[in-house]
């Protein structure tokens, strides 16, 4: 049963392996609204993950750690697991579905496990890892659904209250619950007045349905940027603790997320993943009352792949005017593209990509298509040159 | 004169108003080497300027005080003096080249700063400036020759000893030398057995030139992605400074900076800018003699322009194997874009974009160029899957 003291001593038992992790103001993310990012996204292993683990394994028995444990992740439980395991003495093997980005295998096999890649899905990999569990006697590390694990993850709810004792609002993301529940018991019984807002992924909304139907039902698929939280069931420890604890859960979707994250790298000089920017995403676009209060946005993570950081900076950069990408219907005769070029550059729009193309298959016959990637001030310098070149007569598509 | 009293000054007067950035361990940076990074990329407005900015303010008086600053800059120093400035209840007036990025006018202007566009380049804005404080009586923060300005930068010397007192290395980003002049002196006089190695860029290695040649020049041009130490002339007190205190001055080139600035989000989840990264590309290219050394590099400043940060992420994945491009000489025929396609995803490589053009001038008249851009895993699966196209009879460009 999670209790305070629990937590109280996850946190002693944490204080040398992990790190007290910095609570950095950031003053222009919400305006009307004090933000404080905790940032896990700069713990060890790159996420909060390791907490629960560690203090999972601490509590194992001689005879337990003696046979090793075992889990099922491609992604931050995993290198949490591979970490906690290797500082407590303890051998880990971790299954991971076939298709797991090798930046995140390599990183879990640096950490000390032992991997076993399992063709098919995760669900595929989570049935081999309970096989392997009954077979080898491994102890097998749930993600969330285990109060040792819960108290672990609720020791940043202390941490907080240390580094901001007059908090008054919290917003923590949740997949399965693991972290939002410890955070939410810890503060909650030292501080009832502070709010708890969770975060889901709208394309991933599970413990909020569970919430609003009374139960917990399994979604039959999740699709979101945030893989961190895309959890088809939630714990049913968590669920409890979260109904109890928790003023509200709230969604945010793919677009919201993806311009947290470039928020939180051009003001904050922080990387975080999908889900590690769901907090903030909350904040920034008016999900929870937080006007004039001092709040927390917890950034869970920040293993981000760098191709998708490519994609959602070059998104981030479209959506807000600082590139643009205009096609032009030309009439195939000379002159044409230095007249465009012409337009462009006299308003100040840099030119970095241009493609032109006479073999497009619907361009009128006489006709081609000029394509290009402008880099730019913001939406208004895009509209002024997209409405230059329409008043010299060129068609944009 | 600089003394180390007036470094403690500096720090007691900073206390209530700057961060004292936290010290993170960087396991994986630099194996051989047990690497800190001390966050200035994490102060207020992005980067250490602010803390001699404020310090130089804060030593005014009441009638300097009240006649306002002046400053010229594109960069941080414009933000740190800005929000020095209103800090201290001062007016400023920032002197910006015409062409300085707008992210980093509208930010001087967020801080309080009233902003004159100057025409033309640095040096003309420069000249602005130093004519309007003699017209109009402000003072004039210079961006590193400034006794009070280097304290300022120096206090962060002093919060390295707090932090991890038996260091043995410091590296540190040299463009004016206002920074390294200052945390070598607070360093060296607390514990001379400390090496402290400045970084400057290839493309403008000012400091180092005059270290080496015992005179101080101006270079006739400088071109380097850390625009933060793009500096022609290095100070006059911190040439001094640093030829007493600092070991070594070594540089580094662009792509060296643009591998560690992805080696910091990647590892750390940290943005840096340019100059931001040299100590760390320092490090990580055995540029200074640190093997077994506990090493702290200073991170500068955060500042840069995600325009910029996305061209350094695409070339490092180029440059590491984890997306290439490669284009295929194909004769025009069908099933050929099928069968290339089938080779690269056999491999497991993901194409994320396709340009096929048949009007390419010098491609052979019945032929055409197929360019892919692949998702990759690392260089030995580019190679991989060029040598595949190969052995099919593909002519690889």
């Amino acid at each position: 049963m999670l209790t305070l003291d629990k937590i109280y001593h996850a946190s002693y038992v944490l204080k040398p392996v992990i790190r007290q992790t910095d609570m950095i103001l950031a003053p222009n993310l919400c305006p009307g609204s004090e933000i404080y990012l905790k940032t896990e996204n700069l713990q060890i292993t790159g996420s909060f993950k390791v907490r629960g683990a560690y203090y999972k394994m601490s509590q194992l028995t001689e005879e337990e750690k003696s046979h090793g444990v075992i889990a099922c992740s491609a992604g931050n439980h995993a290198q949490g697991v591979a970490l906690a395991a290797t500082k407590n003495g303890i051998s880990s093997l971790i299954c991971l579905p076939a298709g797991a980005p090798i930046s995140k295998v390599e990183a879990t096999r640096r950490y000390g496990a032992q991997i076993e890649m399992v063709p098919g899905a995760y669900d595929d990999a989570y049935a081999r890892a309970l096989q392997l569990r009954d077979e080898k006697g491994y102890t097998f590390i749930h993600p969330f659904d285990d109060v040792d694990v819960i108290a672990g993850q609720g020791t940043i709810g202390l941490e907080i209250l240390e580094q901001l004792p007059d908090v008054e609002a919290v917003i923590v993301p949740i997949g399965g619950g693991g972290l939002c529940s410890g955070i939410a018991y810890a503060i909650k019984a030292l501080n009832p007045e502070c709010k708890i807002y969770g975060v889901q992924s709208a394309g991933a909304p599970s413990m909020r349905d569970a919430l609003v139907n009374g139960k917990i039902e399994s979604l039959p698929a999740v699709r979101t940027i945030a893989d961190g939280i895309a959890v088809k069931r939630p714990g049913d420890n968590t669920y409890e603790i979260i109904r109890e604890y928790v003023d509200e859960v709230v969604t945010v979707t793919d677009d919201e997320v993806a311009t947290a994250i470039l928020a939180l790298i051009e003001q904050q000089k922080l990387i975080t993943e999908g889900a590690g920017a769901t907090a903030v995403a909350a904040a920034m676009f008016n999900k929870v009352p937080i006007r004039g209060k001092k709040v927390v946005c917890l950034l869970s993570g920040g293993n981000i792949d760098v191709s998708i950081l490519s994609r959602v900076i070059s998104r981030g950069l479209l959506k807000t005017g600082r590139s643009a990408d205009i096609t032009i219907a030309l009439t195939d005769k000379p002159g044409q593209l230095s007249a465009v070029s012409k337009i462009v550059s006299d308003l100040g729009g840099n030119v970095v990509g241009v493609f032109h193309d006479r073999t497009e298959l619907d361009a009128d016959i006489t006709g081609c298509y000029l394509r290009l990637v402008l880099e730019t001030r913001d939406q208004a310098h895009v509209d002024e040159i997209r409405e230059a070149l329409e008043s010299a007569g060129f068609h944009l598509m």
